[in-house]
């Protein structure tokens, strides 16, 4: 049977190591110090411990946030990298989230074979959905009105956007959606949206609450100040994100950057999500898992 | 033009306030100290000043909590019923939620119309979305899983349980219903949800959340016993509850009364719901609203 | 083991005949000469070579068109209602959709046990879906425009109402509904759909597609005038109809009266649905089935 | 004001003209002997009469099924191309579907704008709605079952497929997707439905119907024979299809190849569909239409 060695992350790889030893893997974790483990997960206080017997070695996302230490916020103590890889040894699979190029380059030349999780599409997908579900509960935490009747708006229509205008929809929401693309519009209007250019959203009509999925600054001063005071801002773009905050905050529009819901508010089925990805890999290269 | 008093209530009745002055209408209150009175909107000191020139009095939901003064949480001042009984003249129509039958009647004696919105089906019918929306976030927040894929209960298939189930289902959770008559259970079923008895609670499986909408004690202490301890029990039912709390405690389960979600969650619609009820029966009884 | 008689019907109880032998009961039938029966189930030439060993004998819906022989479209022969009452006996259990005054009360004079299935509310909140499923098919044949976008009426806010309503939405229809309750024009309001009242339809707009489900002179000549005469009506309500067709025509309006849907457009899950209703009847009686 | 000439076509084309003189455009048609044409559409007999006098010229999809002659089922008299194109002149532009590059070339070098509209995402995208109607609708009329419950297969997960899942889920049918890719697979179980590898189609479970959009041979004797006799194919794909219709009717299943549903089941959607496609593509070359 395979051992896995799940070393750092937050809650939602406490849920993936539960999730493993569920399917029947042997499961060993370290750097969970202030949590309580699952059943049949053991919990080791030093990576090495923990990293040396075992076939599949699953790295936090992202693996560090410094460049030197392993992410890991329910540890009780630092965690160099340095000693993480020190202890991997040929033959040995690594599986991280945001790997460095130099740290998989050193991974390799030892002889252990090292992917990255992040950029997988069935991740992404899937993350899609508990993003969307936390953006929702945001908007129905801060909005006085119900989603049913409210006007949405949501810029980008990627898979984040998708997800998050189906649900708005479901619950009865107006949903218009601004997209660069004459096709993105065409397939929102297919889905019951309105749809506008990104250029024109100062024509869009007023909103209750704008969603913003595109990673650039999409709400500079001129486009906030076009907005009524009473709307409500989620921003769900990774760094730098879409709104520029200062001018928000000056105009006094509430804005909310909301990043890394899927860990947030749903860690069990993120976890579950990481576990799925993580096999799908192994499978594809050859792992009898 | 018609003039309303709006007197005591909470954050949905300053809503309702600021909504009959967008709709045309004079509008007076009292009883909200505290509180930014929307546009258009003027605030007295005393419940007999706003009352004495107005045609149409409104009173909160409910009209009072003790039995002798207004319930008026946004009021400095306690307001004595009496007083606000004694500034009523005849000519003057009240319209009041769950008002007590003797100050229905010495309203009437004084020659005042009374009417109580409480009873009011599309009140009650409309007040379903965000109940069930409030629900929703309750889920949301408290669940490490998100609804796609959750399994969640919901006892009894009246409105609110309707509306829920339906957005427990848009957002891809699997939907048991329990309820008593076969009909409902047919009609659940129609609608893509699982059905069971509720005698049969026991042999229902096991779910992340379990929602009650029956005023009665469904969940008693074998019943709770019956669910995993990891179950999330949000109960929607008015007083008495449906569940057993201190059983649930016991046990360790985690429970949520969630009473009154309406003005909590999305005042501002609940104000907009109430004014729809108020106008529809001074309609129906002729009023030139 | 039970034995079941089913005696004449369409093709719905050709299903149901088939149903009741998959789930273990010993079937005969009569009136089905042409037409293949199901795997394990008897078919007998003559009715009273069918009913006389059978515990529980199922009678078509309706029972008889003419007042005097059995409802048996697949019949080479007529089979007269005398024929059929006389070959049951005491201890004998009928079950007959719309059956007759004078017929029950001859039955339950000898002794046999008689219930209509017909008035069953599990029966016709089921049928409400292939219903809508029917109408919805019509629309989709007739109409030169997608549901998606098109303008639909749908008049009177019953179990069929809601059913068709459900559909048409899902599709992407722009969804009216006209009912004559304050309450039923709330809830359409909260599931996303326009509503007016019944005697408002003048000024409902123009429609793609009327779909009544109200029995009762809905359309008359001047309704119909006020229509344009490119609108499809899709009459789904019972004798005597909502629509005056004879001036439909004249208008030049296209107007299908569409009768008996789940019969014709599911016969089999309308068998089934049958088959389920017949079940419950015999547990609720006390019968183990 | 612009003028347009619709040269030949379905009943799209006839939908299309009445659109573009619904905007106010001047719209002149040639080949449209056999049908009513719609208010303000001025029809010719010859098609050098509609082109003189047109700014921009549209022609049907495809321009030609034969190669030498227009595509114009409604014409009386046959169109050679050569007569179309030898009476178009510099400055004009011409729209058409499929256009054949030696055609083009033609137009080009007499300083004809030349352009394609079938390759443009919004049409196909918009498209896919009519498409997944009409499946819909044969589904609807060929199954003696009804949707809401019924198990569907859907293979390939493209816009069609996606666009007649989405009505399938809403219907309340069980749907399946079988698709290639695992990000494809994750996305449909994000939707709500079950997912298999196209290679894994013979563990896929039991079929009501199954809905081909994949333009190869999925449906080869050997998955044909895994199906249960009662199963309706309904192939979706473009020439050569995905089924091999000898094989389907010698196991003696139902198969219907269903080519060009949006012209079929909703031409007046269709042709909305291709008037706002190729006023996109006038705008983006700069026409000021």
């Amino acid at each position: 049977m395979n051992t896995f060695a799940v070393l750092g992350g937050d809650l939602r790889f406490v849920y993936l190591a539960g999730a493993l030893a569920e399917d029947g893997f042997s499961v060993i974790t370290a750097g969970f110090d202030h949590t309580d483990l699952p059943h049949c997960v053991t919990g080791c206080t030093r990576v090495d411990q923990a990293a040396k017997g075992a076939d599949f070695v699953i790295l936090p996302l992202p693996v560090t946030t410094d460049g030197t230490t392993l992410n890991a916020p329910f540890s009780r103590s630092t965690l160099p990298l340095a000693d993480m890889v020190s202890c991997l040894h040929a033959g040995q699979t690594v599986l991280g989230g945001q790997l460095q190029p130099a740290l998989l380059q050193e991974l390799q030349e030892n002889g252990v074979r090292a992917f990255d999780y992040f950029s997988r599409e069935e991740l992404i997908v899937q993350n899609a959905v508990p993003t969307a579900e936390g953006a929702l509960q945001l908007a129905l935490e801060e909005l006085p009105v119900t989603l049913a009747g409210a006007s949405c708006l949501v810029t980008g229509f990627g898979r984040v956007s998708k997800a998050l205008c189906r649900l708005l929809y479901a619950l009865g929401a107006n949903v218009t959606v601004a997209a660069r693309r004459v096709s993105d519009r065409a397939l929102a209007g297919t889905l019951g949206y309105a749809a506008v250019p990104l250029t024109a959203l100062a024509d869009a009509g007023a909103f209750d609450v704008v969603f913003n999925t595109v990673p650039a600054l999409i709400f500079d001063e001129p486009r906030l100040r076009a907005l009524a005071p009473s709307t409500l801002i989620i921003d769900l773009a990774s760094r730098p994100g879409g709104v520029d905050f200062a001018a928000a905050a000056g105009l006094g529009l509430k804005t909310i950057w909301a990043l890394s819901l899927p860990g947030r508010v749903a860690p069990k089925s993120a976890g579950i999500i990481l576990k799925d990805t993580v096999l799908n890999i192994l499978k594809e290269e050859g792992e009898a898992v």
